[in-house]
């Protein structure tokens, strides 16, 4: 069916509409019409469900500066029956991934990540208080070791997030908190990717910033180093003050175009 | 820093990748440059993670036969020193969210379903033996109640999917299946929606096939019944022939952009 055909077709419903609505009443649906959804109970046998991803608009700060997402109403409810929009997303935009081909020349795309390291046991590396004192504190081999010392082994198929407190700026300029020169932000340090690389089975690192690396490097040694391992990444991620060092398991709902190199992602953590 | 800037800091970084490399040889990383990821061990306390999206492409058939997706690429690595692809994409294309605020006039817009109807028992209504038949075949009060003399009430929360076969003509024009004047594949009655409106705590509907009303509809009762009613819908679910009656929880790895009315999902289940 054509846009055209379609459009035309919703159109006729809608000249019915009155017998819609009444079988609508009928169904008890009417007071719900137009309202937002109230929240329902949990699926059995779960704890809570945490949304760990930050609300996408065209206003959501990105890594160059430039807006990385548009929408464009290509229908609308009034003049033709139901409403849909066109998107205009940079890959690396908003709670996204980072797949290994975003900085290799022939890694894994985003849509070959394995489905078995989207659901992956979340290990939180907590620089929040270093990280309120010095904006290019960076996560080290210390910070993982202090973690191992008071948590245990990081487990296989882990992720390890960065908790720096960055969630919290996102709607201010000091999300990117940019000297005109460079941001300062926090990030993984190599050297700590390099030992989640050597010593663990981790498969994923996340961060609540902008960038797997801190704002002020100009290397992207940690890019360089985790993603052409094979292993990928997740930038901007949401409420990681609401997640125990140990415990949750995040769920990573990371898009899957062919040959894609990353994309915003729907992030959730069940506690 | 700007694209310019970026790209800067990206090639010098590139002129000295022969240190890099050394370093990523000595954390043993080399051997998987390049290559796919490896699927590693599940997370601690689960079974199975299924993928339940079809991987999406420029060739993904879509309702209105108006290719929905496509992608330019902004950097690559031989030139830039990393790989980002700029994408569009029709909201209802690929495996993908109906939000209230598709057919409503200000029903609940992507971002606003609550993240716990985001993770909820699936209950799969199979009839696709019917649907070999008939490919106008749709989902009925009586198939409801089928399920529920087998299986039990249909859990509060739950998501139920219409298994109709189509999955595995994807790749074919027997997906749309198409006579020239109107398609035909399965969907859910109206009768079926409404039935689970009044009777039971169901949030979600899922189908294998491109649009929750089946493919000769001209009226979209389904469409307006349930998403109006501000519950959601999914479309183009893949491999539901692999999960059970019931018992499996479905992940919905819904878009979040602000007003969205749905958008390509990473839909997997648990079993």
């Amino acid at each position: 069916m054509c846009n055209a055909c379609l459009m035309n077709a919703v159109k006729d419903r809608m000249l019915s509409r009155r017998s819609f609505f009444t079988v609508a009443a009928g169904a008890g649906a009417a007071t719900a019409l137009g309202s937002a959804i109230a929240p329902p109970a949990m699926a059995a046998g779960h704890g809570t469900v945490e949304d760990m991803t930050h609300t996408l608009s065209d206003a959501f700060p990105t890594f160059d500066g430039v807006p990385g997402f548009a929408m464009d109403q290509q229908f609308n409810f009034a003049d033709d029956g139901f409403n849909l929009f066109n998107l205009r997303i940079a890959e690396h935009t908003g709670t996204h991934i980072d797949a290994p081909l975003h900085f290799s020349a022939d890694g894994a795309s985003v849509d070959e990540i394995p489905v078995s390291s989207l659901v992956a046991p979340l290990c939180v590396i907590d620089i929040a208080a270093r990280a309120a004192e010095d904006a290019d504190a960076q996560v080290t081999p210390d910070d993982l070791n202090a973690w191992i010392s008071a948590n245990g082994d990081i487990p296989d198929n882990a992720c390890v997030a960065l908790y720096s407190g960055w969630g919290a700026k996102v709607d201010s300029d000091g999300f990117r908190n940019s000297d005109g020169e460079v941001m300062h932000f926090p990030g993984f340090h190599v050297e700590a990717a390099q030992m989640l690389m050597e010593q663990t089975g981790a498969r994923s690192i996340a961060v609540d910033t902008l960038s797997l690396d801190h704002g002020a490097s100009t290397d992207f040694a940690t890019h360089y180093a985790w993603l052409s391992s094979g292993r990928f990444g997740i930038e901007c991620v949401a409420n990681l003050d609401k997640m125990p060092p140990k415990g949750a398991t995040l769920i990573i709902g990371a898009p899957k175009h062919a040959g894609g190199t990353g994309g915003p992602a729907r992030i959730m953590a069940m506690v």
